[in-house]
């Protein structure tokens, strides 16, 4: 599965440092738009997800930083999701400005967790099913 | 009672924004620090009140900005807790660096809640005691 | 001027905290994008506004909390802009959720601050016609 | 050089989510301050560093999650710094509670960047020095 979903987020002030570019911790909060909204637009609301039991956290984030995102910039994410195998799920993410120029390249591994027993569970089926739809 | 409670904190590089500052958001973070270490000082872990089942969110900010806070200060948050009335505590601070300077001043209100009803409720013995001492 | 704007923002994952809550401290972010998109709806880029040379710090932040936000919640930010004195711009706030709950009411005061002397300037004439217009 | 700088942060109540964790995103800040901390120790202030027209940007995060971290967690960076080769410097982190146990390890590569050219240069002399020492 090759399909990519596109996210678009501005760059808040907030998300600046005295440098003047966006602080490099604030991309792990557009991965994680990207991959929900990756995943909202196949049909699975993470909210959903949870109040069904199952949490999704975050094993593995690696971040490759090319090229300085900035004040106000709109940034686009980029998300594709590998197949899933086991209880894990791998995002592969690329960000890009608004002149095309790529500004990250990330990874990040999530692990399906059961609320109740607190281990690694399978896939729930229907997200299985969403992501070879 | 006009007892006021000291924490430090270090302005972190992620929490200054691109005019060199710290950003105003960041203060109600500090705040909340302020009010944690005060009510650990004297006896009330803030996480043993919610793991026993009351909840404290916040009612009201009010926050004025005196003088910059910048990448690297040695903030001291003072905290005075006034007199508890029914199911509200206030908390004034006052932020200052490390040459003494006056960089905020701040009120904020909370509710204390049950986590069961999600109502209001009169603030827990152990807290009276405790602020009373 | 009672003109009113609007601004959209979705409450991220890591905006909320153990409660279940949006975070007090990150309303402050999205009173910022408030004003932001404001201004920008007048004409007015608070990017170009640095540019020009011109800060606007804030210098107090009044804010009520009236019903929590919660993860996914897709928050309506109104902003009103006062009529503006000397050096000073304030901004009035409600945020508002998707069935029409009033989130929390705030309001912000800035000054506007030359770079070059950093000390409080008028307000520049283009915003002073932007918002008149 | 197999020197490790130790430095403590306690979780915030700002940083946990809606899971009860520590937010993923928030580690890099702890690392930044790690190795903030553990320049500052060996003498080199980070500060000081931008003053003198030297910026270290982040190229490359990569972070493993192995165990959560909790609200109130008061947690360990440990950080060490690789031998510095060209106009890169590298840091190994790991995170470990007040049980001993550990919650992260992490690997950030950062550039040596003038600000005159914003290109990158080679590491300054005193720095060289300093973890030399």
């Amino acid at each position: 599965m090759t399909k990519i979903f596109n996210s678009t987020i501005r760059v808040r002030y907030a998300e600046t440092d005295q440098m003047g570019y966006c602080y490099y911790g604030n991309y792990a909060q557009y991965l994680e738009i990207g991959r929900v909204e990756a995943l909202r637009s196949i049909g699975v609301r993470y909210k959903d997800l949870e109040e069904d039991g199952v949490m999704l956290p975050v094993l593995e984030l690696n971040l490759k930083y090319i090229y300085p995102a900035k004040y106000d910039d709109l940034l686009t994410i980029e998300t594709q999701i590998e197949p899933i195998k086991g209880s894990r799920i791998v995002f592969n993410y690329r960000i890009i400005n608004e002149n095309n120029k790529e500004i990250a390249r990330a990874q990040t591994t999530l692990v399906f967790v059961s609320k109740e027993t607190m281990k690694p569970m399978k896939a729930p089926e229907k997200i299985l099913k969403a992501i070879e739809a």
